[in-house]
């Protein structure tokens, strides 16, 4: 089994290589575990460091030749992470929509053009929900209020129907804001959810452009991995007769989270109360709360807690 | 004031046209009366017959030449009407694509080019629906059953986006199934909920693929133009800050319809109960009931009976 990977030297594109060359196999798509024959990350940025067992391949997956050249006739499953963050695709509208639609929509006619149904796994976001008033369920209209929700929302319309039509095997997954990214801040208007963990944790200053009392749905990169396994151990079936799923993840406020920090020894003097009402503006349309009780019962873990998170981020960053 | 309607050969676009030009008038987007300079018809075939005091175009509005002709700088609102029906879309994936998805996008960039936050009406469908379980109110989730469905409502997010990021005026209207289209049936899978009043009316034979308990929801040619053109008197903070409008319609089983048929004095004998399952299977999908309380709060006029509805059609086909 041959899979792609795009956005395949992010932080979650690597952990997801990590974790498949590990297993060594996957499960295909009648449901028997297939031993995995070739592993290809993608993405503008060469994968550093490089992970052992995958092939990695940069270039633009909106440039149709290297699609072209990226998605050969055995692939069977696909893994599309490339994405321009929301704050990028909110600042550069025709960025975003060249990277998050039109590059998606290429991938798919791709996959299509093999005529192998092959299987696809997008990430896409809770973004496309905007001003619920708090909670969601998978019963909640989409109604996305930025440019990054609008085309992830798009996206699982045209993956849903091509599904449908029988053209892929697509599959989409919601995800929460990811916490706690490694590295550095990035253009996302939810980076401060990572940053007021991760930089004291490392004993440096941050800054918070929210409020305390902030009800924030966070998901930790071990249950994203998982869940972006777990999915191809789902019958097509499963995807074919409903939505995207949305991912279980922690309901908390920002205040909880410094709790959490606190407890795990990191010095929360350390960030900086700084409101950015932009920032605020746009975190308050997210919704707090998300009912996944139909996403549970498909077998998508939920999170024990933000002590486990940030235990396990401890644990996972200092072992890479 | 210049106005383009787009599909204005088609039997809304006369009617649309045919309303303004009578009218003279339009709000603007200050919500001032102003007159009505120019009124130009573009579609893929002649308007025939031609409209007084509209101009008719034809060329396809996917062709990027034929459309920066089409919309100039001096145009300030587009009705956009054209569109491929939903049983083309469903046979010909790629054309829906192109026409449907591609286009309307290709619209909204060169009106967003203008720099003069054009308005644009959009004319959607309840098809955006699918699989409700029979009734719908504007929360409803989208979660569309056909690629036409899917099209239109990935136009109906990118023209929010693009209204919310200040680049257009957009107003979404979904529009229940339209009876009593005149003409010949279409490739559309409602065709039969005209045609089981239009051809026995003229002393016709028909056939009926659908169950005589099916609950359709309709609208009358009228009430859509009435939508039309209320949609303009509306001010932009609107639609700025809400989803598209689900018109009111009325909820009908076939049965109904075929009674009203019977009391406008239409013979019902004409009809042929010839079931086909697979537009069965389309038509179960579609909403049978509307909650739009919020339309009609709105100023959106609702229905007031099939008795009505086939006086209008008669009244008015045999007026043109």
């Amino acid at each position: 089994m041959k899979i792609v990977i795009t956005g395949g030297a992010g932080f979650l594109g690597r952990k997801l290589a990590a974790r498949l060359t590990k297993q060594g196999f996957l499960w295909d798509r009648t449901g028997k575990k297939t031993g995995i024959t070739g592993l290809v990350l993608a993405d503008v940025a060469a994968v550093d460091p490089p992970i052992e067992g995958a092939t990695a391949v940069v270039g633009d997956i909106a440039d149709p030749h290297f699609m072209a050249g990226l998605i050969g006739e055995d692939v069977d499953t696909v893994f599309h992470l490339a994405a321009v963050v929301s704050g990028q695709a909110e600042a550069e509208f025709d960025v975003g929509m060249r990277v998050n639609l039109d590059a998606t929509r290429a991938l798919i006619e791709r996959l299509r053009s093999l005529g192998t149904r092959p299987r696809l796994i997008f990430s896409s976001t809770l973004a496309v929900y905007g001003n619920t008033g708090g909670g969601i369920s998978p019963s909640t209209p989409v109604t996305p209020l930025s440019s990054y929700g609008t085309q992830k929302a798009m996206n699982e319309l045209l993956i849903g129907d091509m599904t449908r039509k029988g053209f892929i095997d697509g599959r989409s997954l919601r995800l929460p804001t990811v916490v706690i990214r490694p590295g550095k801040p990035n253009l996302a208007a939810s980076s401060f959810a990572s940053s007021i963990l991760r930089e004291p944790l490392s004993g440096e200053r941050t800054a918070c452009p929210v409020a305390k009392d902030l009800r924030v749905l966070i998901i930790s990169p071990r249950r994203v991995i998982d869940a972006f396994v777990h999915t191809c151990e789902l019958p097509a079936e499963t995807f074919a007769g409903r939505g995207p799923v949305n991912l279980p993840g922690l309901s908390l406020t920002v205040g909880d989270m410094v709790e959490g920090l606190e407890r795990a020894g990191g010095d929360s003097s350390l960030i900086e109360w700084t409101p950015d009402a932009n920032i605020q503006r746009i975190v308050d349309t997210w919704p707090g709360t998300s009912d996944t009780r139909d996403a549970e019962d498909l077998g998508y873990l939920a999170e024990t807690g933000i002590d486990d998170l940030i235990a396990a981020y401890l644990e996972d960053e200092r072992r890479e």
